[in-house]
C-alpha cells in the first residue's frame, strides 16, 4: 500500500469485557470523522454474516480507519468479533503488527475492559505496558499500575498487541477501565477516553458517551434496586444483560 | 473443467434449521432431474460414511448438480453436512466461490430456515441479500425483510456465500423459512420453493412437498395436541424431533 | 520402499467399540507371527506415551504389521489410539490409502464394533462395502447386510477408509460384530474374525479368544445378576466398564 | 546459532500437576544462576500476556536457560504455560528436540509430578525412561518404576520429549514426584530434585524449597484439620487450592 502515514499511532478497540475499548474506539471514529481504510477478513473470525436494518449483509471482520490529524495521524482498529480460535489470536494480532510496521506504527494503544464482578461507582482505568518509561509516562495521565493486576493476565488481541509488540520494537500499552462485566459500560469508557485524550493530546467531545452512560445508570440503578428487593440475578442471566445498552 | 455454462445461477441448499434448504434444493433436483457435476470431499466435513439402503456406502461430502435450462442453467448445491468446523466453513466457501467465479456465475441463492422456537402456522420468507438493488428485487417477490431479523446473522456457508460473495463482485441473496427449528419443515420449504421460482421464472410442481407438508402436518397436529394435554417435551426430545419427517 | 508384496490385502483394527477390531487384528498377528512393517507417528494422535511394564515408553503410534502367506500377504494396521482430531481422521486414513496404492493393496478389511445398547447373546457381523459385488461377496461369508443399519454411518478411520478407497479404485469392506457397546467384547470378536477367515481362505487358531471370551462371559453373567438384583449402573460407570477385560 | 556447548543436558520443567517439575528447574536455575538463552513464542501457546509487578507485561512463552557446568553444561527448559492443543503439544516437542539434535544433547530429563488423589506423606520419585539401561541406571538413584504406573501414560511435553527421542537417538527418562494433585508441591519437588542431583551429580543447596514446604506443610495441616472436621471440600474448591502456595 503506498499510503503515507504521518507518525502514526494505533487505537485497538475490539470487542471484550463491557464493551470498554469497543465503546471507546468507535466514538473516537465518529467524532473524529475517521475514514475506513482497511477491512480485514479471517477464518478465523466466526463464520457468519451480520444482517443490517435495510437488509444487506455485513460479513463478519475487522476493520482499520484511518484519522489524518494535524501533528499525527491515528489508525483505528476495531470490528465485529475477536479471533474465534487460540492461535487466530496470535494470527490477527500478526497481521496487525506487520501492517504497524509497514506504516511506521511507533505506538499502540489497546483498550478494553476489566471486570470487577461488581458495579464499579467510579471506574479507574487499569494500565499494563511493554517498557518501563511507558508505564511511567501513563502513570502521568492517571493510569493505575497495581501490582496482581490484572491477575489473570490480558488475554486476546489486547494482550498480544501489547505482548508481541515489543519483538518489534513498538512501544504498546493497555488501558483497562474497571467494568462489572455484567454490562455494556459507556461509564468506564469514558474514563478510558479522558485518559487516552491527555496521551493522545486530543479533544474530543464526549457528550454521546456521556449520554450512553446516564442511560446505563438507570438501567443500572433499576436492577440494583432489585437486587435488594432479594429478586437474585440468574447466572444465565448475566449472560444477557451483558450486551444491554 | 472445459463445461460451457449459459447465464448460470448457484441454489445452495445444504442442511440447517428445519432443513428447508436441503428440501427445496432436493426437491428441484428431482423434479429438474437435475444431473450430478461435481463432488466435493473435505477433511472439515465429519469423518465418516453412510450406509445405504443396499449395504454400499457413500462417503460424506458435498455436491452441485446442474440443470441445464432453456434460457439459464441452475447449478444445485447440496450435500450429507456442512462443515464441522469454523474456519472450514471459510474455505468450504471460498472453493465454492472459486467455482462459481470459473463457471461465470452472475447470482447465487443460498437457502435455509430461521427458528422462531415456536409452530408456525403460515411460513414467511426473510431475506438478506448482498447489495441494495436486490433488496428491493427481492420484496417484488414477496420476500420480507424485517429490521434485526434474523437478529443472531446468518451462521454457516449460507451466510458466508452471501457475505463474501460481495468481494468477487457477485450478486447474493440468503431466503430463510420461517420454522419451529424442532422439525424437518416441508412446509417453510415450499414457501422458499414459491418466492424462488418467481424469481428463477420457472415453474416446478410442488406435489412431492405438498404430500410431505400434509405428512408433517398430522405429525406436528399430534404433537400440540400432547402439549395441550400438558405432556411437556423434555429439552432432550426436542433435538430428536428436529429429525422426524 | 523397495518392499515387494504379493497381492496383498489391508486389514485395519485400530481402537473402537468394544475393541471388537482391535481384538481381532491383534490375535491374528500373533497367530500369524506378523511382523511389525511400518510406525505411523503422528500429531493428530494423542500428545502422550505408555508407560509399558518394564519402566519403558511407548510413544503413541499406529502400526502396520505383514504376514507373509501362500498366496498373499496381509498387511495389519493396529495401534494405541485413533485420531483425536476430525481433520486428523482425513489425513491418517490418506496416509494410509497412500501406502495401500503403493504396495498394490487391491482389498481392505476394516473391522469394528457396533454397539446396540444391550448384552448380545449371538453377535452377528453387520457389514457394509463400497460396491455391490462386495456386498454379495460377503453375504455369502454369513455378513448381514440390513436397512439402515448402522444408522448412523460409520465413524472414523474404519468409515473412512472404505468411503474414500473407491476414489483409486480399491474394494473395501467394514465388518462389524454386533456388541452392547458397554465391554471389551472377544465373543463379537470371534464371529468378526470367523467371517475374515472364509473371506481370506485362511485357518486361524481361535483359542486365545475363547479363553477371553468365556472370561469376559463371567464378568458379563455377574454384571446382569447385579442388574437383576436392581442395582442399576450409573452412566458414568458405564464408561468405566467399557474397558474392562 | 554458534553456540558451543560441552556435553548438555536438558532439563525439563513446565507447569504440570502440583507444578513439581516447574518447582525443581526453577529453583535449578536460580541456585544454578543459569542464564535465559532462548526464548519460545508460539501460537500454541495460551493468547495472553501476563502483567508483571512494575506495570509491565510478558509475553507467554516457554524459554531456555543455560548453567555452564565443569563437566558439563545444563540447559534447562522452564515456561508459563505447556501448549493449548494437542498438535502444539507434537510441535513444540519437535522444536525442542531440533534444538537438542543442534546443540548435541545426549540425555534429556523431563520433570513432573503424578496426582495420587489423596495427600502424600513420603513422596516417591517414578520414572519412565526410553531404553532398558536408563531405567536400570535410574533405579541407582532411587528411582522407582512400578507396573502399571502411570497408568495413563505421560501427556504433554514430558511424555512427548521421551517417547519421541527415541527416534533420534537421545537418552530420556521422565521422573515424577507423586503427589497429592490438589496443591503445588514443593515438597515432592525435594525428592525429585534429590533424584536429580544425584543422577547429575551436582550439589544443589534446597533450602528455598524447604522452607516452601514448610509452609505447605502448613497450609496443608490446617486442610486436613478442616477435613477431619467434616467440612467436605468441594469439588470446584479443589481446582483453587492447586494454586496455592
Amino acid at each position: 500500500m503506498d499510503l503515507e502515514l504521518k507518525d502514526p499511532i494505533l487505537i485497538e478497540g475490539l470487542p471484550g469485557v463491557g464493551h470498554v475499548g469497543k465503546l471507546v474506539a468507535e466514538h473516537l471514529i465518529e467524532e473524529l470523522e475517521a475514514e475506513l481504510m482497511i477491512e480485514v477478513y479471517s477464518p478465523h473470525l466466526p463464520p457468519q454474516v451480520i444482517v443490517l436494518d435495510d437488509g444487506t449483509v455485513k460479513q463478519v471482520r475487522n476493520e482499520i480507519y484511518v484519522h489524518r490529524g494535524e501533528n499525527r495521524d491515528l489508525l483505528l482498529l476495531v470490528g465485529d468479533y475477536q479471533s474465534a480460535t487460540n492461535e487466530g489470536h496470535y494470527e490477527l494480532a500478526g497481521a496487525f503488527l506487520d501492517l504497524c510496521e509497514e506504516f511506521g506504527v511507533k505506538r499502540i494503544y489497546t483498550l478494553g475492559g476489566y471486570g470487577t464482578g461488581q458495579f464499579v461507582d467510579k471506574p479507574q482505568v487499569l494500565g499494563a505496558a511493554n517498557s518501563h518509561d511507558l508505564v511511567e509516562e501513563m502513570k502521568s495521565y492517571g493510569v493505575v499500575f497495581q501490582e496482581n493486576e490484572p491477575g489473570g493476565g490480558i488475554v486476546g488481541v489486547s494482550g498480544l498487541l501489547v505482548g508481541l509488540s515489543r519483538l518489534r520494537d513498538i512501544d504498546a500499552v493497555c488501558l483497562m477501565g474497571t467494568t462489572s462485566g455484567y454490562l455494556v459500560d459507556p461509564k468506564s469508557a469514558q474514563e478510558v477516553l479522558r485518559v487516552l485524550s491527555k496521551a493522545l493530546e486530543i479533544e474530543v467531545d464526549m457528550q454521546a458517551l456521556e449520554e450512553r452512560a446516564r442511560e446505563m445508570e438507570r438501567i443500572v440503578g433499576k436492577l440494583r434496586e432489585m437486587e435488594k428487593a432479594q429478586m437474585p440475578f440468574e447466572t444465565s442471566g448475566e449472560e444477557d444483560l451483558r450486551y444491554i445498552g
